[in-house]
């Protein structure tokens, strides 16, 4: 992409409105606009690393059996009605009447429309297990909605709902949830740890929620700090093995960690001091079992080996990719910007062309690009014509893992500069070894 | 990907409620599921194809210029008072009223949204050209929704607007968007004819709406035969080009072509007797230069090359994959099922193994599982305990371009049959020939 063609509203000055560095970092950054209180236009920039982080979500959901489809984002009271949580919501529910006066309402979340798609057509424990998934716009009317799209009122939610004959199916299908969620934070950069949590207005006996820690996080949270230095499963991990799964979980929730809901003191007390972690955390997934709450009263039942038709065990699983945005900016910035991790950088390299107009540099520039992009990688190519420092800048602040700078003085010996935003390293080379190093 | 691990509903019955041919075939093949009136769940063979048509829409979205970002479906009334339509929009606007009483809309289209955005980063004519795309979900409350997707009221919207200093610019813009929506529909299998439109609430002087041929059709249209031959532009059309872009889009409207609310008898009698098309059409794009329709009361305004402050002249450019959906299947079905064109079809092969739990089947099955897999290519492997009939009609049913059959008997003798859905031809030939064919 040429920058001159591109839509990139950096912004010079910090938005006096945002309290947080994400918030700060993504409307300077051009990635995001207020529209409504809580409700955000997505920018060019910021729409690419949305659909980075959905991308990363969906080939791990993908990867544990879940299986993707795509639910309205309006609803009908009634299903509500059914299965008794419409007056439960309370405010944060946004009610709407249609022209017919019927009562409707914007999903906060799909429990009841995913039990009722179910009850529709699966009739025999022989169809089990089923997962399925959706990444969907949600809105809950907040009180105050603040930190950007940390806490918006309109949000993305990936939300899976897993269908189960049995308590051991559902733990099962569960733990492979729980499994695919320290895959795909890992993946995202962050360090999610797997916290014992309060199961709220969904209900049911069992929940995580996988916290991040950082110091604009919204609540207190509690842990060993062995869970910082945990491996993470792998690709190949054993989702259809039960045993071996349920393993993993096992060592995954062997050490205390808990939410401040349902923080235990006593407990805590007995880690060792030099392991308690007591720091802010955000919650960036939150997965629940809870049997047959909404299965019983919405008659969502399937035939068991007997023909006896049973209420089938459910769970459900989010993860809020617009949330996460934010997240990650938190979890990785500096003074300069954001520092992207590679798998949801809005582009992996970044060209800047130092001297717009000079044909030996123009020519230089138009061959890396042309090379990035034939190899498949993305590209943000600064060609406007502007001074070097504000490119410098604007580099920094966008966040771009690779920084590859083509100016008059380095092409006169052969060299162009290869910047890691990470780390900051800077190497020189020769134009083809930067396109070696790149494509490699 | 396995179908014993697939979610794919099938009715038997053909739905009572269903009145036209893609609305039935959907809800057969399991890919929708009525969650209210007008309102779908897109089950996981649906949500394939919606991806699969979204990413068309996109790639020649890019290919003109247009630049991705993503708006909120939820609006402030206010921004729709500035433009003063608001009021004008009638019952189909969703209205709603937020916790702190504030009126909120369900956006059904968004050229107010997109001018807030532009008025608060652009200043300079040099910013210019700039179109801006979104593909997001709309609401719009049809009195009587029906023809499943065709005609819902939660539906899904790619919309683009452009903006540009003067009516030359916009006209150009304008024409980048014509010439890219030829392209789109073409891809899709369909033979989309512009026609001279009316404009209704979105407002301005010039139109075309984007029209397939069918029985089934919402309206009826006029226009000469010769449109149904012409060629499409090509990959490289030159976009940047005004003149040569200009000439394309003459030749595309130099024939008699209208809506019956543009329709003129007089004109249309020109038109050879035998080249006189009278026929039912399907909407499936529109697209619209309205000026300074909103810039002006909006004050979305750039400093010109003097310095001096105009308003920006835009366009806006609409296409619904989700009715584009059921547009393909009315325009490609038999009596057996849908027939997918391969851009859109939710798997490229549908693998059916005729006797599962024999031993050499199942290997040679999961053979050309692996290796169809390793290509890179969509595979729905039927590996469910069935007789071949019902898989045979299952396959025809959801209309994957390629039917791969794999049975003792032929395999007895080193053959699996390759159907060709749409041509219904049929193949014998080895398990290592079929795959070298399809990979190929």
């Amino acid at each position: 992409m040429r920058l001159s063609r591109y839509f990139l509203p950096i912004l010079r000055e910090t938005p006096k409105e945002a309290e947080i560095v994400s918030h700060r970092l993504m409307l300077r950054a051009g990635m995001l606009r207020q529209e409504s209180s809580g409700i955000y236009a997505w920018l060019p920039l910021g729409k690419r690393v949305l659909d980075k982080v959905c991308a990363v979500v969906r080939e791990e959901q993908d990867r544990a059996g879940a299986i993707e489809c795509l639910m309205p984002t309006i609803q009908s009271a009634e299903l509500w009605r059914e299965s008794g949580r419409y007056d439960d919501y309370g405010k944060e529910m946004l009610r709407i009447k249609d022209r017919h006066e019927r009562d409707m309402l914007f999903g906060p979340t799909n429990e009841e429309m995913i039990t009722e798609i179910f009850r529709g057509y699966v009739r025999s424990y022989r169809d089990l297990p089923l997962n399925l998934y959706h990444i969907q716009w949600k809105f809950r009317d907040e009180v105050r909605p603040r930190f950007g799209v940390m806490r918006s009122r309109e949000f993305l939610m990936k939300d899976a709902y897993s269908f189960d004959i049995d308590q051991d199916g559902a733990r099962h299908s569960y733990n492979k949830m729980f499994v695919a969620y320290l895959r795909t934070f890992a993946r995202l950069g962050l360090r999610a740890i797997p916290m014992v949590a309060d199961t709220g207005p969904i209900g049911g006996n069992l929940s995580h929620e996988f916290i991040i820690l950082a110091d604009t996080g919204e609540s207190e949270v509690f842990g060993h700090s062995d869970y910082l230095e945990k491996d993470i499963p792998g690709e190949n991990a054993p989702f259809d093995d039960r045993a071996k799964l349920q393993s993993i979980v096992d060592h995954w929730t062997s050490l205390y960690a808990a939410t401040s809901e349902k923080h235990d003191q006593a407990e805590f007390s007995k880690v060792p001091e030099k392991n308690r972690l007591s720091a802010r955390g955000i919650e960036v997934g939150h997965i629940f079992y809870f049997g047959t709450k909404y299965s019983e009263p919405m008659k969502a039942v399937v035939a068991g080996p007997d023909g006896k038709e049973l209420p089938v065990h459910m769970g459900s699983y989010g993860i809020g990719p617009s949330r996460l945005v934010a997240a990650i900016i938190e979890a990785s910035h500096d003074e300069n910007g954001i520092i992207w991790p590679e798998d949801v950088a809005p582009f992996r390299v970044g060209l800047a062309n130092l001297k717009v107009g000079d044909a030996v540099v123009d020519a230089a520039c138009e061959t890396l690009y042309q090379g990035l992009g034939k190899a498949g990688i993305d590209v943000l190519y600064d060609d406007r014509d502007e001074r070097p420092g504000a490119k410098f800048a604007t580099m920094d602040l966008i966040g771009l893992p690779w920084q590859l700078v083509v100016g008059p003085k380095g092409l006169a010996s052969g060299e162009v500069e290869l910047k890691h935003r990470k780390t900051g390293e800077k190497h020189t080379l020769s134009p083809e070894s930067a396109l070696a190093r790149l494509t490699g």
